[in-house]
């Protein structure tokens, strides 16, 4: 068993990993969360016509002689109707959006403006161009926008439709299959035997699978023996493109996860130098990745956020999944450690208060909180000084 | 029109909010980014048994003698099946979470035992109680775990199920009706007639509502005149609980949102001393809530963030929902002004920069970054100084 940091075991899992998936069509509705398979390009000027950015009057600057002189209003134009020209030495009455019309090259905001029937008086002009937003100003035609590996947000759906395209190419969702095992789980809803625990690493990991947009494939609980084992492992490689085990990699004799995955394929047994989480198993089952979790809840979550999580995310195809820490004042002290730590803490106006019992068995210390404090090997934290805390939510 | 601060338009508008869905019960499995109804209470002790918290021999402490007595080894006991009682003067060889053996008062970790055959010679033991985690220890029976209105993360799924409990009391999807209003607006996949642009807030609001666990009714365009707007809207109040519209509230002649609005209920029209966003309305439409968002793209996103989404969380009973920013270093100047602004940054390891074109029209500038920097009233913001950020993935 090799003993890695956690920088060590992200770069040997990343070096690894390739995209596993590949595109398909889509369309822009149902893209939320999916990743682009090629950059998207506008094929239009945005805005696509010089427009009104005021509510007011267009007018061509040369027309308008002094604040008493009346102006013809010679035609009205509203947002999504297309102007005529504008006639010589009249206004044209405008909204917001709506196209400047030949000829005029200015808008007054309505404001400076003194209606009188059909005709109109300008106390004051601005520049040329004033109060119209030029063909092209934001994006410009062919210009590329969003790139290939980016993951969809809500803004860019918006920044797409806005492009005019109905339909993108997006990576398909990855398929990820969990397996939990253990003779010792039960399932919630039914009645554990004695010296039996419910199983939660299940639903807690589909949730963040999902939330991660991949497509979860959920083999249930396995008992811990090699036939069914190896039974299952080949089910997940057939159906699955990474396949997720918790529990069973530990030294302890009844394990025997370490065993099937070496004789369908490979596995490295890693203790990595961060608690919660030290054990953590990567391999191969007949050509399909392997990820063997730990089965404690609270290394499980850890170890899926802070290890697998980037490994998961290259095999999507997503480029920009790093998260940069945020910085917050610790409301309490901790002695640095020989391993990297995550510590499970709660944030308010003040700062970060830390769960007070942080053993990794303990799976109420991650939903009392809302983030990790991440102390690194060695480092003392002290009360009042700043720490790096990852809210749970940035794990998105 | 009213002009309100940003603090005061969130507080009228929770004072108006109730929780507007009813419960329902659900499978666990399907409750990610649920709002639980009632508090989630445990029935069980956790762990449920005394059980160690290593591999290694349980013994009881006053039979060991020293480190040259062989002790027998009267049974092996792994995570998941009951213990016998320990036999006076034997040792139990046992496995992390396995149940302690009525008996026993202590675990010593294997590394300090030489076995030999069916004995085991132990060099050292240690304290009553050592490596034993008690019944109850993490949570007792009958505490409550998690409170009504919370919103389950993966974690929280996980701590249920470790509970044993199978389905649970959730509130129901907040339905949310859309309206795209304007006769300038043109569907993605269509060609755009000259004037026209595409509709976007349409596909980014309803990504936005969809990721906040919200039931979108997709009403799609409607013409802007009083009769399609009356149908539609009356629509809208009979299958949603709450319906938003973009565009068609502000102060320009062609927006009928607004008499539409007053017909059938009432409006306020706001302007919120906030950049980008300021023209906002909330009222009713025969009883059901209606928020009227800017129709410029960034000003409905940050409308949509900062102003509606409290009071949506409020009105799908979601009790912590605030957002704590994070600070940051500003590798950029930018002058106060007299209302709150919401500027396009981008985090990189040094700092945040900011997007050089911050004006409201250019979605660009949301999908070219990753958060919010909030700008105070008459907040100078200075290169090298800390600012509040909210990265876009805390509006989760």
């Amino acid at each position: 068993m090799s003993l890695l940091s956690i920088d060590e075991a992200n770069a040997q899992l990343r070096a690894n990993s390739q995209v596993l998936v590949v595109p398909e069509s889509c369309q822009l509705q149902a893209c939320r969360g999916r990743t682009l398979a090629s950059d998207v390009k506008s094929n239009i000027d945005v805005p696509p016509a010089d427009n009104s950015a005021m509510d007011g009057y267009a007018l061509r600057r040369q027309d308008w002689h002094g604040p008493d002189q009346a102006l013809e209003i010679s035609q009205r134009i509203v947002a999504g109707t297309p102007p005529v020209p504008l006639m010589a030495g009249t206004v044209a009455r405008i909204f917001t959006g709506a196209g400047i019309p030949d000829g005029a090259d200015m808008v007054v905001m309505q404001e400076r403006c003194r209606v009188d029937g059909q005709s109109v008086r300008i106390e004051a002009v601005g520049e040329l161009g004033a109060n119209i937003r030029p063909q092209g100003q934001d994006i410009q035609r062919g210009v590329t926008v969003l790139k290939k590996g980016h993951r969809l947000r809500a803004q860019d759906l918006g920044l797409i439709a806005s492009l005019g395209i109905a339909r993108i190419e997006v990576l398909q969702r990855l398929k990820v299959a969990i397996i939990s095992t253990g003779s010792e789980l039960a399932e919630p809803g039914e009645l554990a035997k004695p010296g039996q625990i419910y199983n939660s690493n299940r639903y807690m990991i589909a949730a963040l699978l999902q939330q991660w947009g991949f497509e979860v494939v959920d083999l249930g609980i396995t008992e811990d023996d090699r036939q069914t084992l190896t039974e299952v492992m080949c089910d997940a490689g057939r159906k699955a493109d990474v396949m997720i085990t918790s529990g069973g990699v530990s030294v302890g004799e009844e394990d025997h996860v370490k065993a099937v995955v070496e004789a369908l394929g490979h596995i490295d047994m890693w203790r990595i130098a961060i608690k919660p989480g030290k054990p953590f198993a990567y391999g191969e089952v007949e050509g399909t990745p392997f990820i063997g979790l730990p089965g404690n809840p609270v290394s499980a979550l850890v170890t899926l956020l802070v290890v697998a999580r980037p490994f998961l995310f290259d095999s999507q195809g997503v480029v920009d999944h790093e998260i940069v820490p945020t910085r917050q004042v610790a409301l309490f002290d901790k002695k640095g450690t020989a391993r990297q730590e995550y510590l499970r803490v709660r944030s308010g106006s003040t700062g970060v208060e830390i769960f007070p019992q942080q053993s990794s068995g303990v799976l109420y210390s991650t939903t009392w909180g809302d983030g990790l404090v991440v102390k690194k090997v060695g480092e003392d934290i002290v009360r009042g000084s700043l720490v790096d805390v990852i809210p749970y939510a940035l794990f998105n």
